[in-house]
């Protein structure tokens, strides 16, 4: 299916909390780590460069819903789908599997940015070449 | 006003990533701080008990929306608005405000557990004596 | 080589810091990860057991030397050497390398101890069973 | 006392793992929040220019020994005493404290180093405001 991606991650010792399960922020560094895997499969990086300008993907939202608890040792798959590839936006679930159990669901919404010569971030149309890709 | 709590934080710099901002994750961490010192406030803690049983709060819904960039060293402030006590979850929200700028908004939703004696945690009904101080 | 394991690990972006490298302190827990992955190659885990008393391997001392940037998305080999299985301690070093380069090279001293009956944790000689595999 | 301060901090819930105590990597990041402090102390930065070229610290060995558990909620009081202003090196021990009982020793060497017009850093002798100010 084109704008899916899956990763399998095994759980850290130091993402537990002392409840004993993972704590649930890193779900979102998870999703990350998804989000930049699938960059790299279809030969992108999220650090890249657009017209001499470096290219950037600040959140502008995020959430997750969680339905069972993750453990230590735990290989969650994590599975990515393409929600909508706006003008300058992008959107994308993640569906967080223990073997066939979902046990989260996450969404990140991000917007493509260029460095501004005067400093900062500027949001940009989302460049073509990247567009192609993730559409 | 009841159900209102603030705190103020500096940004460190293991909290920053190579775009030179606060990692997008770490203000779930910040909102969980916000609300264990709003329980400090009231004479609880998120680690307690209640007739005999551990009590915990899992995470069942949380969500965060950007709307500006928070870098090394900038003071947040963290203001918590209690939303919701309902029978069994607990919710909140909190504004970031860098001086008088809002530069995030999250939303925490929580449900009260005890530790089953059969292994892992059951939800219950919110004990009154914390019902009454969260309201 | 007995007592000797690898694992390559990619560093994510969560990881650097505004200096645009990873950040010092997550050396240690890429440690633990490969210590961690090599108790599950000997059938072992860090979270086991023994003679019905809960496990544990608190830290008594750690020490890393940093001789090379380490960037986003760079794969490094992080390679395990047991250096002594004591009475009651064990200690191993990781070399941490980035192709042929060595970046960086650390060191984890931990006791074995056994969950106590009256609460908290307390040394222990190091079960023959596990003994026998780490050595 | 020169070359000496304290900051104290609370123990964070998304700081401890499941073994129920605060993970030991943090006080790696703890070490750097009070050195971080003790250089806003000064009227420094880390993150700072001298003669047009941005400064950094990065650090080339690092160490702790662990004496005691520290919990959630702890606070604990971070005590940096200055060991060596070097050439270029700058060396600092934090004692952590909880009350009257030292829990944690660590030692941090960092090497002050410039940014490199031609890319990376590289690194200088300390500027004397520096100096002047950690010595």
């Amino acid at each position: 299916m084109p704008g899916a991606f899956s990763l399998r991650r095994r759980v850290q010792f130091a993402e537990t909390d002392m409840a004993g399960v993972a704590h649930f922020s890193n779900f979102f560094r998870w999703m990350e780590e998804v989000e930049h895997a699938y960059f790299r499969s279809l030969g992108l990086s999220v650090v890249m460069e657009h017209e001499g300008r470096e290219i950037g993907w600040p959140r502008v939202a995020v959430s997750c819903e969680y339905s069972g608890p993750v453990n230590f040792e735990d290989e969650i798959d994590l599975r990515l789908r393409v929600i909508k590839v706006g003008e300058k936006s992008f959107t994308y679930e993640v569906d967080f599997m223990k073997g066939e159990q979902e046990v989260a669901q996450g969404k990140v919404t991000s917007v493509c940015c260029a460095a501004d010569p005067a400093g900062g971030f500027k949001s940009i149309a989302i460049p073509e070449a990247i567009r192609a890709k993730l559409s």
